[in-house]
């Protein structure tokens, strides 16, 4: 198979949203057997003006639909953010993953030039399509999974590298 | 420009790799204005089993540099694990973008059927060209970058994804 927009956007976002989500279940595993409350690990943040573990699992999920869906001209459904549990933040990004797999590659291969416009706060981001996917959202849904890992890592879950990896 | 295995590797990694930079910077200069020992934020890590600061470091270049290697078939540059300052960090860093510069496009094309086989402690890891880069070293290389973000953050550097993710 060659590299191709659609082989470097659905599969890939949808091994780290899989891989993040077995992160979570751990993370939820370990909440139970040491009788923590799953909203402490859910409410946990690196540092006071960080968001905290749910907002990532959030934004990785938005970062990945929102890709897809722009490089493919399509409108990506609105998650409401109002996860308050390990299984409804599980829920999200199964519901993510389900909306990613829908894509076909011919909707997606071939937007490497194609004009992308993201809405911020701070203004508007100008991308083509190759550097809006390589450069833009590929590193920030591994920005926000590595920063899921690292909230439960930090709290004493037992996750390694591979559980950010998946399986070789 | 069309996505290919060199675009997808070289210019990702060089970008990445001069964020880190950029992020290790700011914490050199927090350390400075603080007057916190450069040693403590080096040497800090998130749980007592995780790699240090400086670790991440070695890691993130030595996973970019030995994919970019192996993908176009020569022997990456072993650099000796000796930094014990941010400024050989740095250089590190420098000396892994500069040698990840000299490659051409077509020493990388092409490759995503390529075997590739790591010696990893637990045994060799088998791979194709193209999951290697895109589901191995890439996620890999952004782990160790978001982790030492993750530290400094958690240690009060002030930065922002922005600086992970550099100018859109």
């Amino acid at each position: 198979m060659q590299i191709s927009m659609y082989r470097a956007s659905v599969p890939v976002f949808t091994r780290a949203l899989r891989n993040l989500a077995g992160i979570l279940r751990k993370g939820e595993a370990f909440a139970t057997a040491r009788k923590i409350e799953p909203a402490v690990l859910l409410n946990y943040r690196l540092a006071p003006d960080m968001f905290a573990l749910t907002r990532q699992v959030q934004i990785a999920t938005d970062v990945a639909k929102g890709c897809v869906s722009r490089l493919a001209g399509v409108d990506a459904p609105v998650f409401a953010d109002d996860e308050t549990t390990f299984m409804q933040l599980l829920g999200r990004i199964d519901r993510c993953v389900d909306y990613l797999e829908t894509f076909r590659p011919e909707q997606v291969d071939g937007t490497e030039l194609k004009s992308v416009t993201l809405k911020m706060r701070s203004g508007e981001l100008h991308f083509e399509g190759l550097p809006y996917l390589l450069e833009f959202a590929t590193p920030n849904v591994y920005f926000h999974c590595a920063t899921v890992y690292a909230i439960l890592r930090h709290c004493g879950v037992q996750i390694g590298k591979t559980d950010f990896l998946g399986p070789a």
